[in-house]
């Protein structure tokens, strides 16, 4: 039989396995059907191509159009995903298994395309944080900004998510504007190859945008430099290696790792059988150490139970754990498939070994399984198997050997303090999860174990029903954790972007970070037109655009009034003597709603025109109180724009309301929607 | 003559110098004074005692209780720094340099604790972001929370500023609720040593909340782990050789570098002779050459000018040069003293030996100047050296040679780009410089120098008043840079506190995310008490206490009542045609201001009381247009809490607005302060 040859994509070409390649068995059958490696790619070269031809095409893209990019992509994969659910059977995945893995990665990079659109700019600089006030006078200011780096993103993937550990990295590098070569691990490659064909074949990548190496990374990580990045996820032990790299430490080169981890779930001492929360407990738990027969970075390793509940923990779960079906991962029936080789098989075992003195094996014989539809001592195939742990402050082996697959430990604690101490024994882990209704219990989790946690997942009778799993990472919040779990951080939104931008602290005048930015800082030129700015689309509006407004008189009555009229009869606007014994007004002083109100009145153009509507407001503050007899007058500026939808589009004013004796006595952002 | 023992302070003991110590001589003189070195410290007691005693009682204390603590510690030092300038001239430092390091370090001090109180949290939590809706009933939610790291902050100094470069990372490290253990540059350390000696009899840090080290590191870092915290500042060998440290590596902990870096500065093209920024642009080289004499991490290494320019910056910045008088560093006539020792001073004379065959010395003859007050063949005297390199494209040293000293080399470039390039060739640095006043040049060069520098720093007729130098790093700005740099960052306010905290995602109930932020989520529980809540004071005010009012009805005759008393007559409520011409009105529709006042007459309370007034309101959204006839009413929330003065807090409410049926129309968070 001819083994199927899974190709690398290398400066705009397809490039066919060399001589010494590496043979790829189905995890089912154990029989070889692909082969990978040995082509002979001039890495030099394609460090090269990524700079030159996708990072320029990608640095001429604005936050927006790249996200459209990503939109797109993943809506092309959605459309095909059939193909790579065929292909992953292959792996020992399941179809449940599979839609974690492709399923999550497209749905991944469509939330990551989503924040681009409402959290990024459509502009080429995004900035970071608010602009920071360096000098009185205000003609000196500083702007934190990020901008893409210039180099090539190195992902370097593990096997068990040939397509989701694709995209959870190529959707933030893609949309920060990098580059990317990927490097899938060999043993399900050709899922990825399947992947990034198709992302190929869609042209709707820029050339160079994407390379994929599918064997050795040969020299290329000793070509990188401070613009480029290594992102790694997979053993403690490759990423020691990779990391010690003496050209990557001596150039800087950033490193992100995401590795092992002996993640514990906790059952709360208040979750005691017969609750709601302990039937959700043993049902997560069960989740976690059967899909992807284990095979998750984020797997529950260590189960933690008070006491007094061990024993009938240990019953519940391994009923759920026997009762599970194991078999060839396209059988209807089954629950459970294969891991993703032999090899990967007997590193479990070993691993079993290593636990075997601290451990009694509760549930689960490796060596007396069924297995539906395959053949056991062909395929890659355990059973789950649950350990008990008696002494879990002696063991040493149960907090810090990962077991790669459905293995999974149950320990005692005595009290909260003592759980966590056991959680932190870790080591720093990608998550843990307590199941608890009780906040207190929560607080001092957070407190305890915050500093070892990438993070931390609570689940509880509320939250059960929508609740997305101890072992899901989402692309909305970070992935990754401290110490054992290699100290990374990936995802986590607009988070995950910065791993491939530089953030740099801009210093200058106003008009200067106004021209980087694209955003109006304040004491940059202001510009006054012949027509009312509310008369002029969203296109004909410039940056720092302005209006100045005539003056109004806020009489007595009018206070009056509108306390009358709006039932805002707060002392402070009716009464002398009591806004007198308050610490912030001299008297009767106007209603904040008020002069929000008189503001409007005063900068509105009444009629019928491309200003659609006031959506919102932000970040008003009021500064100076304003007494009846004062004058106010406004002065309201195009701050920033960001389109929308293809009709219209966001203008972001700032807006400042002024007193006859020209002190501003308030400011805020107004919100409001152009058509284009 | 007797050697001054210079000591550390370890488990809160201070430790004299052992028996193989290094003597330290003074700068000016050369002869040897001080000693340091050979205690025998036990490292691993170190971190213990820093571990329990400091981070225990820091990690009591809230954001603020610690920035409170950092504000005393800074006035503190403030009147006792003439000690610390009197010790100072021994380090070849001139009465203005030592305002840089000492007066700059106890400013950079109360910046951090002003951020502390302003943008940090009264608690121990401190969150990071916004929210996440990770459900669509509301049930389960995502929020970013950060958590001091459990164990000690290393902090290796450089010589060059033994206060400020100890207090920049003292400041966030304790912020965040780290202990720390401060190891100087021995060269410098007795000034160190006298600062850490004011601040232990201060009284104000908790015990083992700083340790000092004068002397060698013995075995520490092989003793961290994923809790601790390295931040290195010095040279490129020693950070290359400290962080391929395998322990450091395997155990992921956390390495924070601050290294060389060939800072450029950018005569920009509009900046010709005869400009104000012309002569601005060498006032700021020749203080960055000759501050500290010129050992600065951020000084000026590359001078880059248009060519047609470059004869005309040489004589100008010569003749500045040539003036400069160098002597004693406590007369007052001098304005540049000593380098550190005459080790550094060979140091820079061998580096200029290397940048020889690439440039031409056309200012400064090391081997033939005048020294005031001081022998020059005995102290480390200087003068600065102005370097031509004719050719910088094909130069290398010139790019990557760090002299560390009063050393610079001018180059000539042609085009703006041509500018970046060269720029760029430092191979990532802390900071750049450009003098423009155009807008387009910034935008040009943040989007090519961005990704390789740090900081960007621009100035121009406009800002040069106030502008703070292109040396000086900035408590509110980030510190640090890409590559050669070190890769790393510090300060910028919070985000600098971030290196010494672990960031979690945290999943839950909004319950649950309650009890852990300290600030009332979405969907957490709602308490309605017996009292009016703008009748209870902040301390009897809890998060979650809500007030429900009643509803009132909006009528056609308010609207126009209210467009009438306010002049805002705008179309979409006046007009009924062409509101419903208008894609988000279905007709005319009441003012969000209208909504907001009425919103306010429900649920103000309008006797005299506790709420002392409505200082702003953030985040409002309008999200359903509200037609005439419609019902309105508001729950209130109290969302969260933080004290601003000694007499009152600010109280933050969630204020949702619902229409009559039961559809949210509005919401935002109003903000008040309310009295203790």
């Amino acid at each position: 039989m001819t083994l199927q040859g899974v190709c690398s994509f290398a400066q705009g070409e397809w490039v066919s396995p060399g001589e010494h390649t590496r043979r790829i068995a189905d995890a089912v059958t154990g029989q070889d059907f692909a082969e990978a490696g040995g082509a002979s790619l001039d890495f030099a070269e394609m460090r090269r191509w990524a700079r030159q031809n996708g990072g320029n095409a990608l640095r001429t893209m604005t936050f927006h159009d790249r996200a459209r990019m990503l939109k797109a992509l993943a809506l092309y994969l959605g459309e095909r995903k059939q193909a790579l659910y065929d292909l992953s059977y292959r792996t020992g995945a399941t179809l449940a298994d599979s839609k974690i893995d492709i399923d999550g990665g497209i749905g991944t990079m469509l939330v990551i395309a989503s924040k681009g659109r409402r959290e990024m700019p459509d502009s080429q600089v995004y900035l970071d944080g608010d602009v920071e006030q360096l000098s009185r006078g205000g003609t000196f200011l500083g702007q934190h900004i990020c901008t893409p780096l210039r180099g090539v993103a190195v992902h370097i993937n593990a096997f068990n998510f040939p397509v989701w550990g694709m995209l959870e990295k190529l959707a933030p590098t893609l949309l920060a504007g990098m580059p990317a070569i990927v490097k899938p691990a060999t043993d399900s490659c050709y899922v990825t190859e399947a992947c990034v064909r198709m992302m190929l074949d869609s042209g709707l990548l820029p050339e160079g945008a994407l390379q994929l190496v599918t064997g050795g990374l040969g020299d290329l990580l000793d070509r990188l430099d401070c613009q480029d990045v290594v992102s790694f996820t997979g053993s403690a032990e490759t990423a020691f290696k990779l990391r010690s790299n003496p050209h990557l430490l001596r150039e800087s080169v950033r490193f992100v790792a995401e590795q092992d981890s002996l993640n514990a779930s906790v059952l709360g001492p208040d979750a005691v059988p017969g609750t709601p929360e302990f039937d959700l407990f043993v049902k997560e738990a069960h989740r976690e150490m059967t899909a992807k027969a284990g095979q998750k970075c984020t797997a529950i390793r260590r189960i933690i139970a008070p006491d007094a509940h061990v024993p009938a923990l240990i019953a519940a779960l391994s009923q759920k754990l026997t009762d599970t079906r194991i078999g060839a991962p396209d059988l209807e029936t089954t629950r459970m498939g294969a891991l993703i080789s032999n090899k990967q098989r007997a590193d479990v075992l070993a691993k079993l070994e290593l636990l075997g003195p601290e451990t009694e094996r509760v549930c689960g014989d490796p060596q007396n399984f069924d297995v539906d539809g395959a053949d056991a001592s062909e395929g890659a195939f355990l059973p789950p198997v649950l350990l008990y742990c008696a002494n879990p402050d002696a063991a040493q082996r149960v907090h810090d050997t990962e077991a790669f697959g459905p293995v999974s430990t149950v320990m005692g604690y005595q009290d909260l303090e003592h759980a966590m101490a056991l959680v932190n024994r870790g080591g720093g882990s990608l998550v843990a999860s307590v199941v608890t209704g009780d906040g207190d219990v929560a607080r001092q989790v957070a407190l305890s174990a915050g500093a070892f946690h990438g993070r931390l997942y609570f689940n509880n009778a509320t939250s059960m029903k929508e609740s997305t799993g101890h072992g899901s990472p989402l692309p909305h919040m970070v992935h990754g954790g401290p110490g054992r779990a290699g100290g990374g951080e990936e995802l986590g939104g607009v988070r995950g972007v910065m791993h491939y931008m530089q953030r740099t602290a801009i210093q200058g005048s106003p008009d200067i970070l106004t021209a980087i930015g694209g955003t109006w800082f304040p004491g940059a030129r202001e510009t006054e037109r012949d027509t009312h700015p509310f008369t002029r689309r969203y296109g004909d509006l410039q940056i720092g655009d302005t209006l100045q407004t005539a003056s109004r008189e806020i009489t007595l009555e009018d206070v009056e009034h509108f306390a009358k009229f709006t039932g805002d009869t707060f002392y402070a606007h009716m009464d002398e003597e009591a806004a007198k014994r308050n610490p912030f007004f001299p008297g009767r002083v106007a209603h904040g709603y008020l002069l929000l109100s008189f503001a409007a009145g005063l900068f509105v153009q009444p009629d019928e025109g491309p200003v659609l509507a006031n959506t919102g407001l932000e970040n008003l503050r009021f500064m100076k109180p304003v007494r009846p007899g004062a004058h106010l007058k406004v002065r309201l500026t195009v701050k920033k724009k960001t389109p929308r939808t293809d009709s219209y589009g966001e203008v972001r004013w700032d807006v400042q309301l002024r007193d006859q004796d020209d002190d501003v006595v308030g400011e805020y952002d107004l919100l409001t929607m152009v058509a284009f």
